[in-house]
């Protein structure tokens, strides 16, 4: 494609929106348009990266047994009504009636729709396993959007299905799928991105992973251990302490006014926050009653551990509901709610000899408190508090837990049965008897992955896009293009890469060096060939690279085969 | 891929839901899946073939310099509330609200989308001209959806709008496109695809032509001329009429008892209808106020045609406002409306020297009426009537007129500056003027191709598949797959093929040769190939075509290469 004639324009300054090197990139080179609030169109460099890497998806896909189907964007909300999730799922989940009244829903994910399709077309043990996958527009009505294609509130997903009859054939193909999805980013040129235990959330089921990309930018905190291979996401990560030495104290009821910290308390007693017992305080969604969380003071709760615990979701208490509770002072003895509320433990506490702990009553904390001697019944505890930096790793036993942020490109599930039982799947097993299908499921976000490549592979300049997703894979500048015999040897070298196969992006505009080069550079095609009049003196084009590794010239005699068989040599190296 | 392994059912029984041959097919045979109202899942043999007709659009979309891109799904409702038909579209455009409570629409068809997308992306006459294309989810809130993928209300399309600075380049695109359309249609295997010219409708501009498969079950009403190039939607069809003999008489008025409609009319006045001025009236929807439109007895009233002329839309009277008028007695003179009315007077009625026509006076009729004679001012005539069988043709003026019925597979569009003027686009031309680029655009969709391939293809058992957009090229049968030597023979022979690049889908079930056959002819799959004990008793294979054309034996020792040999002359046929 020759540059003149593409739609798009490449310019200099950073878009205020912009925050993030992507998201710079990707608007500033042109590869796509913002249409509203997390709603891109795609121009030419933009989809055909795209287009590579659903490429490459497919073909892992099907080398899996994947069978692509097509299911819609706009579904009957009655699918969604008897898996339960038309009711449970938030305001992300965009429902619309249709000009008959009927409800709708903009599919976000598709289970629903899958177990539709499946549902009376697979009724034999004979027809398993399967997996069924598209790649297809998904439409979340996120609450904020952010970082261009990073996350988006309609975007182009590959989602799959599989469908089995035992917990151990889904656990086979649980991995073998784990497998395609690292074939997949090391294709995409990413091999980097990393598998994470994960939270299944509002997906029901119990074991997941999601694949990240670690980057400063992510939105995802991860927890891994720098000696073990354990590596997860902090909303499952388990949090282990060690026991703090100390004593069996006398509970003692001690003045401290306007201690309504942590850290207050921690100064006007001159003790370690470890000593005290921290009471976090949650309001429980739908019925606004209140949970309290207690926790070792040096430690963070979890919100989504206390949420699986409760099987509920929970918000911050903001203070604003009459609790009955002592804000501040908030403490495990002696504690009261003006109607019901939940008391949780975290393990941090179990075992500690003697702690601070808030009184129930304005400006007072008890000391020498010991949860087992002190409180009436017996305490349960769980794990509810956040994995720390230095922390203990759960899989090793080593201090060794490091905390980082990543982007998330892609996510895998084992559902269970939630889906086919709630919508009344079932096939006939080999004794004749009724059973519920066992599933799996398996997304990856194309645009963001495009994007998040694009996180890991840039300079100052622009992308270095790998040669396997790249616009284009060869960019040729021809300089001085009003010059007859420049207009001439670059026009034949296009047409003869285009013959050999090669994708070329040709700029033959009439500008300067300066804004051919960085043009160039916000396209990110690996392998540049530049003609010139000055090449063309020494009877060469000058080919590079745009991630610098290699400049040098190439008679221009037999510069498309050379060129061909460099670009050949980068393409096999994600031959895995 | 193996028939065992695939997902879906083939089936004897119709459902009732079906009305015509393809949606009969395309369910019974496992295409696709019904969801909701015009709402379908796509199985992978509905899928493989939407997926090789996106190849032919894609490649011919490319070959006429269409750059691919993608727009989104959900629009905010701001762009088309600047083209102003956020309002002016009726109830199949979708609208919603996102969670913010911003307006929002789903695409069903793009000119605001891709206006935004050029707009201050091509600034400079030098950007022109050029064109984009998507092939893209869209939703039309159809009120009828009708014949599975013929009608529907979510449906993939591929829509190109181009972009021109003359109306002559607009003009010369047009004409490619209209070529690369004929192409589309012949490498998809309906070559007998015929363009008519069509009714630009809510789209805007004024030359449009429709890509027509003409057939019994389909919606449009075509006409044609059996002599020269005439073909026509009906809604735009001119209609000429001979003159009729006669002379000037006297007006009278007469007692017409009972006679409301022309048939009762001449049968007692014992005239013919073309002796008959015949009152047709419309409502115009908005105001609701009456539209009389008089045509000559024995014609019909096209209402596109009106409504093109009143640039507004119009509904049938049922008679049930108050118009003042007096209906089965409405004529030309003494005509009263309650309020305002419009009065038309359609081309037929010129030189008709003596009518029968209401009175607009319950039981009466004039006769006699000469409208030049005894109107009080001139009449002004136009083109509202429908064209009609054995009618005189426009082009030729032969009495050759034929219609007939056609499925509207594709359609092109001159559409002027309209978008891009509502929009503000603009760019700098030579002299340095802002000037509104001239747009065209071109759509077709996917899935309503397909179907219709499949109603042009088939006989009673199935679909029969042209090689080029089949789902699979070859289709095995393996009969006695528990026989040890078929077993080895097939599984070795589908290894081949598949190593040879063939698409070769195998029936490996242990079902008798009848359920395989019926199967096989739901599938349509051009080749078929039989191994058997019987086959292998001669060492041969069995090779016939879906299309009944060819049955023979084949060596099984170069059967691969053989079969390969004829999938290739098969689809030679389509490289035009």
């Amino acid at each position: 494609m020759k540059i003149s004639a593409m739609l798009g324009q490449r310019f200099k300054e950073t878009p205020a929106e912009c925050k993030i090197d992507s998201h710079i990139f990707m608007i500033r080179g042109g590869y796509m348009k913002r249409v509203g609030e997390g709603i891109y169109s795609l121009l030419p460099p933009g989809l055909r990266i795209v287009k590579k890497i659903e490429k490459i998806i497919r073909e892992e896909m099907n080398r899996i047994d994947g069978q692509e189907v097509l299911m819609p964007v706009a579904i009957p909300a009655t699918l969604w009504k008897e898996s339960g999730r038309f009711e449970s799922v938030g305001s992300e989940l965009l429902r619309f009636k249709d000009r008959g009244g009927v409800d709708m829903v903009l599919g976000m994910t598709h289970e629903e729709a899958v177990v539709h399709l499946a549902r009376h077309t697979a009724e034999s043990y004979m027809n398993y396993p399967f997996m069924v996958y598209q790649i297809q527009t998904k439409f979340r009505d996120e609450p904020r959007s952010r970082g261009g294609l990073i996350r988006v509130r309609e975007f182009t997903m590959k989602d799959a299905y599989s469908f089995h009859t035992s917990q151990e054939d889904l656990e086979d193909y649980y991995k073998k799928c784990h497998k395609a999805y690292e074939r997949i980013f090391a294709r995409a040129g990413v091999p980097e991105v990393i598998s994470v235990q994960s939270d299944s959330g509002m997906m029901g089921g119990k074991i997941a992973h999601e694949f990240m990309l670690i980057t400063e930018i992510g939105e995802d905190r991860l927890v891994i251990c720098d000696e073990c291979d354990f590596r997860s996401n902090m909303e499952v990560a388990e949090c282990i302490v060690e026991d703090i030495e100390g004593e069996v104290q006398e509970l003692k009821c001690v003045e401290t006014p306007h201690c309504k910290t942590i850290e207050d308390l921690c100064e006007f007693l001159s003790i370690k926050p470890e000593q005290t017992c921290k009471a976090v305080m949650f309001l429980k969604k739908n019925s606004l009653e209140p949970v309290v969380v207690f926790v070792r003071g040096d430690l963070e709760v979890n919100e989504t551990k206390v949420q699986n615990y409760l099987h509920e979701e929970i918000i911050p208490d903001d203070n604003s509901t009459d609790t009955g509770i002592c804000y501040g002072f908030v403490g495990a003895l002696n504690l009261n709610f003006k109607k019901n509320g939940t008391v949780l433990f975290d393990n941090s506490l179990k075992g500690m000899k003697s702690m601070v702990c808030g009184a129930n009553k304005e400006n007072y904390h008890y000391t020498g408190v010991n949860l087992e001697r002190d409180l009436d019944k017996p305490v349960e505890y769980n794990d509810f508090a956040k994995a720390y930096q230095g922390g203990i790793c759960p899989c090793c036993g080593k201090k060794t837990i490091s905390l980082c942020r990543g982007i998330e490109v892609g996510n895998i599930f084992q559902l269970g049965t939630k889906y086919t039982k709630a919508m009344e799947m079932q096939y006939i097993d080999k004794d004749g008897k009724p059973q519920y299908p066992i599933m799996g499921c398996y997304g990856i976000g194309v645009g963001r992955l495009a994007a998040s490549v694009c996180e890991a592979k840039h300079d100052a300049n622009g992308p270095i896009w790998p040669m396997s997703i790249a616009p284009w894979q060869v960019h040729m500048c021809a300089i001085r293009p009003d010059n007859e015999e420049v207009a001439k040897a670059a026009n034949g070298l296009y047409e003869t890469l285009q013959d050999m196969g090669v994708e070329v992006i040709f700029d033959d505009r009439k500008v300067s060096a300066g804004v051919m080069f960085a043009d160039a550079d916000l396209l990110g095609v690996p392998v540049r060939v530049v003609i010139s009049p000055k090449t063309l003196g020494r009877g060469v084009v000058e080919v590079s690279f745009r991630d610098k590794s290699f400049k040098g010239d190439i008679s221009l005699d037999n510069a498309a085969g050379e060129i061909k068989k460099i670009v050949k040599e980068q393409l096999a190296k994600f031959d895995i």
